[in-house]
């Protein structure tokens, strides 16, 4: 008999679990581990993970474990993360919110009380204690495209389904409740042998062509167009147009900041960061007197503008967008760049290009290896990038890191995972686990590399335990330089409230529990040990978990962030003259 | 000139600047130092911190902040806590949802982008990119009791003293944002000579004569009446009056365990935990058999009642809430405890009291000292009531050491601190810093122990930092028992999701900076060297930090917990059959 609303199991062809209806779907959708924590009301949910072919992380917070899964998504282009109801995800929403805020495609599966026990409206620990059992749904509606609530199995494949799928295409998180009582409910499990569709939506054609034509016409008639790409084009998953478009245009190429890594950084057409005054030298003056900017992807947020420092005008700017295009002042909603891009390349005709600004390899370091002196800014990030290599996946922490590597020049496929909308610290720490993970499990040796500050590693730095657990082996650069430097750059240079206690951070490996020689720890603190240790083979081949202390003057910063810093306390400062 | 509908400065007789008025009322109802993290949109007024008198605690990150927020007001009364935008506050919901569910009075102060930046729908860093900047302060409303905003200097004064206020009187969360820009504005600072007025409501005297005479029919009337005192009788300030009925009375008094602390367990008339089929032995007998229970602050939740196993009549019950009385099924709205205690207490006569279970101090060790084995939860926790000392604070983390301290008894005047309502795990870490500072503000050498287990210490490890910065003396015991046990004895006893990484706890301290000579660690693994421990007298004076890895077997647990647990996976389990 059914009851309850259930689907006869009789009447199904397959019955599958509702456990492992979810979890197939997430293998299906190439998530091989799931990032997280147990919880009461998640516990029989787990006991499904293993035989669904997925690997159980294990987190040590709820915060990190959403930082992790945002990391391991930005590789390998979708992650979940399981928690427990209140308790558990109410620690996440800074980390879904980050994925909100930078278009990374996060499921979030939080195990809730029964059904029944909401319905009776019981005084639950892990409740508020008011019978209020959706409250913590209604926080998650604010940060997540998608909130799904699995209480009826008639409906629960299909909203599987459709939460999945809208997490993959808007590329941002969604959330779906999962009650202990129905974890073992029966549904249709021969759905499962269709995959998702997971297909881009098409753009309405004749739309696309009328949006192509209107491009050409500007852009054949231009004297010295360049091209800027920016986060959105790989959050939407573009790179693969955007590389054809910049090779067979042949015009000169920039990223902003968020776009670091989008674009092949060896091409002789590129000519480095575009971030206003903050830009890498020579690129500001190319960029703004060019007579058509084509951006791909463009966010226009404080940090990645310098401070809205751009001086570039509307009437000769082309944006791409994911779900518009605009021509000068014109929009063209529904006529996203997927489709857009690849007409555009298909007709795009020889064009008369002008080179960028020529900035070698090198004429980005404005100091020379001046020996056993202190660790500058301006000296280590240039020469970073004579260290790193093709493949590398490199984590910059907001602060002076993420604004350091405007001047690092990426050998050829280095992505850079960086958060220059969101901006939390801690992020890129716990963000590291997941992505030294999902780059384990697509394999080709890619290494993971964090640059992270004393400050920032204090608010996540248990995660480290979590790579050792997995015998993980990213490269960990802490930069010591007592406090949080961007924020004294902003405000406070020497007030009290930016400083931290400072940590032996060498010695947290062995207390998180790393064996010896499983791990190895460095402390550099002069240009030549900098040297040294890029020098050191073994240390670059990455064989475990390393971890470098880089001891950096309090009071040095990277260009970028002093200019950006400026522009952002004068606008906090901004007030109307009072009487 | 006014502008921007500020107030005239030549119209206020003493101008004060907004967050010199905010902090110096902070410091009025007793908050001495205020926790949080900078950021740049709280750096401005954290400069005025120490002009009013305030410390600034600076944690390792926000979700441990709040957590020692929630630490300091149990201790002091109320406190605060100040984020940045955006990434900052969203990592604490966990923690002021807490605050929240167990009544505990947090001022959550976030520090915003200028008004002038909101109204234009700035593309700011720690927004979600899409002008949206009232999306945390909508999230922000689940979980407190008022939103605030700052953004008119003509309002901001009352603003602060009615959200102050409604904080302290409700005894919950509230959350004010304090935009940079009106951080220097000025506001009548002569307010700020008239203390704010935070008396009690008062119920109107004749509901509160009647409920009292009705009160008073019963419990003459009774034979064998005992008293139950609960959490919301400490977290709603009448644990005066409480200590006054049951001395007046003689009645037999029982504690439910999150009452635990609340009455002096040095009374003969004190029976022991009351926790329904987890109460300590002859204690459900005794209480479900009086023919009248006077309830005071109860909180009927799963884990404070071992899984609703209280069997006990409403027909035999008095409630006594905050706001409200309930004698048998008749509730008397808005006749709140406070005042009928009072008058209860003034026209108690005197009563014919039979005795409470003769629970002598040691009866509830079930467990001899046998020397040099295990140290169990059967006799650890009995053995811990000797040790302990007047006016200790003892933290138990949710897990084995919120159900094994149902079997210490206490000294008089020990405070207890458990989340057993919202049970978060890492929770009592974080709030343990706030404990420690909050009791030495304090004065009267309290001491300040904490028991966590080895998966909730990983959690927010890093906040014994910031006890090690301010020179905070806490004596720490981690349970070291493999992980997870509280989820064990729910469901997956020996599943990996509940295993953890082991770490040396002990190498943390000086990893986290601690000196030689300011700290002290310990490793135990039997009784023998528990005893020899606790008979340390160094140790008992708790000079410095002090932690203590304490070893228990993985597969044992308090009586409490195995009952509680076995009760929730039978709940979580329960669902209608299917066909």
């Amino acid at each position: 008999m059914a009851v309850n609303g259930d689907i006869r199991t009789s009447e199904l062809k397959e019955p599958v679990d509702v456990a492992a209806y979810l979890f197939t779907r997430l293998k299906q959708i190439g998530i091989d581990s799931i990032h997280g924590l147990p919880g009461d009301f998640n516990l029989v949910a787990l006991d499904y993970l293993e035989s669904c072919g997925l690997k159980w992380v294990g987190n040590c917070n709820e915060l990190n474990a959403g930082y992790a899964a945002d990391g391991y998504a930005r590789i390998k282009g979708i992650s979940a993360v399981i928690t427990t109801f209140g308790v558990g995800e109410l620690s996440l929403p800074n980390a879904i919110a980050g994925s909100f805020a930078e278009f990374v495609p996060v499921v979030h599966i939080v195990g809730t009380p029964s059904t029944i026990s909401q319905k009776n409206g019981m005084l639950l620990h892990h409740t508020l204690g008011n019978g209020n059992f959706h409250v913590f749904a209604d926080i998650a509606a604010h940060v997540t495209v998608e909130v799904a609530k699995l209480t009826d199995p008639r409906d629960i494949a299909a909203q599987v389904d459709h939460a999945l799928r809208e997490c993959y295409l808007q590329s941002r998180p969604v959330y779906l409740t999962l009650p202990t009582d129905m974890v073992r409910r029966k549904v249709e499990g021969q759905r499962l042998k269709t995959k998702l569709d997971l297909s881009p939506h098409k753009n309405d054609p004749d739309k696309e062509d009328y949006v192509v034509d209107v491009v050409l016409r500007y852009l054949t008639k231009a004297k010295n167009p360049v091209i800027l790409v920016d986060s959105c084009a790989i959050r939407h998953r573009v790179l693969e147009e955007t590389h054809e478009l910049i090779e067979k245009s042949g015009l000169p190429v920039f990223v902003a900041p968020m776009g670091k890594g989008a674009v092949d950084e060896t091409l002789p057409s590129f000519g480095g960061i575009y971030a206003g005054a903050a830009s890498n030298p020579g690129v500001q003056d190319r960029v703004e007197s060019a007579d058509l900017l084509l951006t791909i992807g463009s966010v226009k947020s404080d940090f990645n503008t310098a401070g809205f420092s751009y001086r570039t005008s509307q009437l000769k700017t082309i944006d791409f967008h994911s779900t518009y295009t605009r021509v000068r002042y014109s929009e063209y909603p529904n006529v996203g760049m997927k489709g857009v891009l690849r007409k555009l390349i298909n007709r795009l005709p020889t064009l008369s290009v002008q080179p960028g600004p020529a900035v070698p390899h090198n004429a980005i370091s404005g100091e020379a290896n001046s020996g056993d002196t202190a660790i500058t800014h301006q000296w280590f990030w240039p020469r970073l990038g004579h260290w790193l290599q093709e493949g590398d996946i490199v984590l910059t922490e907001t602060g002076t890191s993420n604004y350091g590597i405007f001047d690092t020049r990426f050998p050829k496929n280095v992505t850079n995972i960086s958060q220059i909308l969101w901006g939390s610290i801690g992020y890129a720490t716990g963000s590291c686990q997941g992505v030294a993970l999902a780059a384990r499990e697509l394999g080709g040796n890619r290494r993971t590399i964090l640059f992270t500050g004393d400050g920032s590693f204090q608010l996540t730095c248990q995660e480290v335990s979590t790579m050792i657990r997995h015998d993980l082996n990213p490269i960990i650069f802490i930069i010591c330089n007592n406090g949080y430097t961007i924020e004294r750059f902003i405000h406070g240079m020497e007030a009290g409230y930016n400083d931290i206690q400072n940590w032996k951070y060498k010695d947290l490996l062995p207390a998180f529990g790393a064996k010896e020689g499983n791990y190895k720890t460095y402390q550099v603190q002069t240009k030549s040990e900098v040297e040294a240790l890029l020098q050191d083979e073994n240390f670059s081949k990455a064989p475990y978990l390393q971890l470098v202390e880089l001891y950096m003057p309090w009071d040095d910063s990277p260009t970028g962030l002093c200019v950006t810093a400026e522009a952002s306390a004068r606008n906090n400062a901004k007030m109307l003259e009072t009487s």
